[in-house]
C-alpha cells in the first residue's frame, strides 16, 4: 500500500517529519505536490474543504477517501495503523506527548524569523527577529533540550523507548538537524551538553530506511523558505 | 473517580480547555495548585522529571501514577477513557485534528502580545505586538474561523458532530470567549460573519455542566497574565 502525501513541494517544512517517519518505517508514499506543483496542492485542499472535514493546512496524508493532517496526529495514526507502538499504553501516550512538545518548539523556530507575522517579509521584521533569536538560543532551546535529554534517560537509550525507535526519535533527529542548519554556531557549542540527544540523532541517521532516504533526492535541502532558516545574524556570535 | 489537575493557579490559560471539557462531561477533578499554590505545582513537576517521562509544562492531569500533558492529548485521552467518542473512527480522528488546529491558534494568540519572547515584558515588545495584533486580527482569526465555520457545516450543527458535543466544541467556546475578551471591538464585528461558530458557542454555554461551571467560582476571570489579554491598543479601532 502507498499513501499520498500533500505538502509544499520546495521545502522540507513540517512535511519532513512525516517523510522521515515513513522512511524509517519503510512505509511507501507518493509526494503529490512534488509530482505536480503547489497549485495542485491548493486545489486538492480546496476540494476537500468542499467535501467535508478537511485539513487546515498541509502536510496531510491521504488513504483512499480519508485525509489526516497535523504532524503529531499523522505519525501517531501511522504508528497505530502499522503496529509500530511499544505495546505499552502509558509509553505510547508519553510518546504522543513528546511529539506534541516537538510540535511546540517547531512552531517557536518559525516564529524566531517571523516574530511579527508570517505574512510579512523577514527583512521587515529583522530587528524583532534578532531579539527573538537571542532569547530562543539562550532560553528556549536549552529548556526544550533539557526536557528531551531527561526523557531519553528514562530507558536505556539510544531511543526514547530504549532499543526501539519511534516517531519521537525521527522527529527529534529532524529538529536537531534543522537547528544545526539554522544556528550552526550556537548548536556546535550546545550539543556537547546533550549527549543523549546527540546519540539519538546519530542512531536515527543509521536506521536503514532513514539512511537511504537522506542519501536520495527525495531529501530536499534546507533552504530559506522553510521552517529552519539560516540567517547568520540570528545565530550566536 | 477524580483526577488531579495541575495548572498555574491564577489564570485560565491552557488549563481552562481541560476544565471546560471535564465540566461538560461531568468528570470530577481537584485543582491542585489552586488548593495549594504555584510552588507546589513546580515541585510536583520537578519530582515527575526525576521519576520518568514527565510533562514539559502544565497543564497536566494525574490519574494514580500516570500523568498526561498537552491539552489536545488530555482531552482526547479523556474522550476515549470516558467513552465520549462518536463511535466513528474517521470522525474521532477529525476531531483530534480540529483540536490541534485550536492548539495552533491559541499559541498564536499568545504570540500576539509576546511576539519577541515570552520571557520579556509586554511593554518591552509593545511595538512589535501592535503590528502582530493587526495581522492577527485581519488575517489569522478569519483564516482559522473560516476553517472552523466550514467544519461546523459538515454535520447538521450546532456541534462539530451535529447534536452531540465533543472536546472540539468546548475548546472552540473557550477560544471565542478568549478572543472576545482580548479583542472586543474586532470580535463584535467579526462574529456576525460566523453564524455556526456563534451557534456552537451558545450551545456549549447551555450544556448543564458548563453552565454550572461558568457560574461557579471555579471559573477564574480572564486577566492580563493569561493567554487572552485585553490590551486596548491591540484591538481594532
Amino acid at each position: 500500500m502507498s499513501y499520498d502525501l500533500w505538502y509544499w513541494p520546495s521545502i522540507q517544512g513540517r512535511g519532513e517529519f512525516v517523510r522521515l517517519f515513513m522512511a524509517a518505517a519503510d512505509i511507501k508514499w507518493r509526494d503529490r505536490a512534488r509530482e505536480q506543483d503547489a497549485q495542485a496542492l491548493m486545489e486538492d485542499l480546496e476540494a476537500r474543504k468542499e467535501a467535508g472535514f478537511a485539513p487546515y493546512a498541509p502536510p496531510y496524508l491521504v488513504d483512499g477517501d480519508f485525509a489526516i493532517a497535523q504532524v503529531a496526529h499523522i505519525v501517531t495514526w501511522l504508528t497505530d495503523r502499522h503496529d509500530l507502538g511499544s505495546g505499552n499504553m502509558p509509553d505510547d501516550l508519553h510518546l504522543i506527548q513528546l511529539q506534541l512538545d516537538i510540535t511546540d518548539i517547531v512552531e517557536e523556530v518559525h516564529s524566531v524569523h517571523h516574530p511579527v507575522a508570517s505574512s510579512l517579509y523577514y527583512d521587515d521584521q529583522k530587528d524583532a527577529a534578532k531579539q527573538a533569536a537571542e532569547k530562543f538560543r539562550d532560553e528556549r532551546i536549552p529548556k526544550y533540550f533539557d526536557h528531551f535529554e531527561q526523557a531519553l534517560g528514562v530507558k536505556d537509550g539510544p531511543f526514547m523507548l530504549g532499543e526501539r525507535w519511534s516517531h519521537v526519535d525521527t522527529s527529534l533527529f529532524q529538529l536537531v538537524e534543522g537547528l544545526r542548519y539554522a544556528f550552526p554556531k550556537c548548536m556546535s557549542e550546545l550539543m556537547s551538553e546533550y549527549p543523549r540527544i546527540a546519540a539519538c540523532r546519530n542512531a536515527v541517521a543509521e536506521i536503514d530506511g532513514v539512511k537511504t532516504y537522506l542519501a536520495s533526492d527525495k531529501r530536499i535541502d534546507f533552504n530559506e523558505d522553510g521552517i529552519f532558516r539560516h540567517y547568520p545574524e540570528l545565530d550566536a556570535e
